[in-house]
């Protein structure tokens, strides 16, 4: 008999991602264009890679727990208070927190299908039940999303915005009126691990904090920190102090936290990352309109091409990482887009011939 | 109405620890004596802080979720196979997995009372009810232990060995038997966070992995990387795939993982930072001989000092925080304790003249 909790004994076996480092040792060869994982191509600020250098000197000691530092810079260049704010190990560890804090088993909980794995992946690890909503021209259909919280009484909708994998974007007017309009029991998480790629007034307010939502941010796509675990939510003060109560409190490392600071005050690389990125994204769109393939408009740091169907976007997907090019395709039902980081101009150079050449080859012999 | 879970509604607000940043904060002065939280005082290896520093300019790629490496570096040197280890960021987090993994709501665990704060908070935050057993001359009693573990059909027992606070240390033979004798259902968790302090030889075998036991083990102590959150656990290969199926993938950055890699491979560095615990250990022993206060022998990179009752240490511990030194105080009923990490040479002789001043005080002035 399983000594495990009938909860975690019903989990499936899935993992939420093959890992780039996976994928290469499962070919037993580099990867030569890594533009799947919407990594930044753009590196991480020469002022946090300073800090956290400095800081590994310090490393025998604990970084601190409460992250003060770190969040009161937040607070105030977000116009919120510190005790409206808790860090995290990246958005999945605080994505974690957030279905623990709301979700029992057997509660339902409402996203659009096909968005971000890793939500799915702690919805299930919970217990919750997934109902989710198609997209709708590749857009969030937010009534249909409401309709499923009232249906379903969910605890937790999730959405993100700009949206993964789609790049598309809701506006501040329509999310506001979404979060407004979502039953009385649930709370409402926008995931803006790409806000840092849209003015920051295109986004809803963040003050005053809205007591049903929860809004996470990272420092691992435009700050270019994903291998250092390092992300934040703003919520109400209740809702940060209850999350305190079963968090792992000395979760986030010493150097990642020197860094996000760092980080946070170089509004200079920040900027230059994100014109950076509009430009790889106009580069992208280009070579779609080349190709023949429809790209879909996007405010983020990666561009999806439109295959039309799963099979063809995987046959892609298998032709470019025989050219040692690794992109991702959408999780079912978006599993005809394939989604390409932005990378630097000669790694766009590289996926755009490759990518000419498989579609090339495809147009020969549609079958293969 | 709240809409948390009833399980997380009901955790009490409680945080396992406070930092010595929040000490620092709410004092409003530095510590100049850093002596509290085991933290290493030796530092990092240099080829560690070499190998962090290389990596924090790809810190914009994602660490390997798999840590493959380091698994596969682990698993030669220890003599298991790679698919009975997990890292995780720290034994806190690996504690967090195995008690989700174990414990429903209602269920019992059973640990010595005033051993590790930790364990104890993630037995609340999963619902967990903790029986424990007192410590015997500031040993485990495994015995009552044992028996606990049976009337109550636990479903764990957590032992840190060597233990912390206490510095005691079970051998190979007494732990081996009563890993044995416990009940079927019943899975141990030795925490082995100052296993690198003790002759391997001296620890029960790790192989074969015995399917009713996790070993948890760090790099936060005799490495010096406690800012970098990375530890391990060993166990059988279904146990780790279990966690697999619910675990933060992402949750161990790309620097910790170099790091540690790189530290790993430092064996005369290790040798050194043991070699000179040992000799701060003979230290403290000497100053508890010279200040009257019988001190515990410890197999751990800190010494307890035996103040008799609780007030009279935490009498110790706030006039210590007054000279601007930092320790800490066993949780009841090892309140008793004073707990004085090893530090360097000048930070002993700076603690022994504090400690010897306090104590004089104290003499004069028993009421306070």
């Amino acid at each position: 008999m399983s000594r495990l909790t009938k909860l975690v004994e019903a989990i499936p076996k899935t993992v939420p991602f093959l890992a780039p480092d996976a994928i290469e040792r499962k070919r037993g060869r580099p990867i030569r264009v890594r533009v799947g994982a919407n990594e930044s191509a753009f590196g991480v600020s020469e002022r946090a890679l300073a800090a956290m250098q400095r800081a590994a000197h310090e490393v025998s000691h604990y970084g601190d727990p409460e992250s003060f530092a770190l969040r009161q810079a937040l607070a105030e260049r977000l116009g919120v208070s510190m005790e409206e704010i808790l860090v995290g190990a990246g958005i999945d560890d605080l994505l974690g927190y957030a279905v623990r804090a709301f979700v029992a088993p057997g509660d339902s909980v409402v996203a659009s299908a096909g968005s971000y794995p890793t939500f799915a992946y702690h919805v299930r690890g919970f217990g919750g039940s997934l109902v989710t909503a198609p997209y709708v021209a590749f857009r969030h259909d937010l009534d249909a999303l409401r309709a499923a919280a009232e249906r379903t009484s969910a605890k937790l909708v999730y959405i993100a915005n700009p949206d993964n994998p789609t790049g598309s974007f809701l506006s501040r007017d329509e999310l506001t009126a979404f979060s407004k309009a979502l039953p009385d029991g649930t709370t409402l998480i926008i995931d803006e691990a790409y806000a840092d790629f849209v003015e920051p007034d295109a986004l809803p307010a963040l003050a005053p904090v809205d007591a049903r939502v929860l809004r996470m941010r990272t420092f691992s796509k435009a700050h270019g920190m994903a291998g250092a675990r390092i992300a934040f939510m703003i919520a109400d003060r209740e809702t940060i102090s209850s999350f305190d109560k079963f968090r792992h409190h000395f979760g986030v490392g010493k150097i990642s936290q020197a860094g996000a600071l760092a980080s946070l005050g170089d509004d200079a690389f920040l900027r230059g990352v994100v014109a950076a990125v509009r430009e790889g994204r106009h580069d992208y769109e280009a070579l779609g309109i080349r190709l023949g393939v429809p790209t879909l408009s996007s405010d983020t740091n990666f561009v999806s091409f439109d295959f039309g169907e799963g099979p063809r976007a995987r046959a892609v997907l298998a032709a470019l990482e025989e050219r040692d090019v690794f992109v991702r395709v959408g999780a079912p039902p978006l599993d005809r887009l394939l989604r390409v980081t932005v990378g630097r101009p000669e790694e766009r150079a590289a996926l755009a011939e490759a990518l000419h050449d498989v579609v090339a080859v495809l147009a020969r012999n549609p079958g293969g």
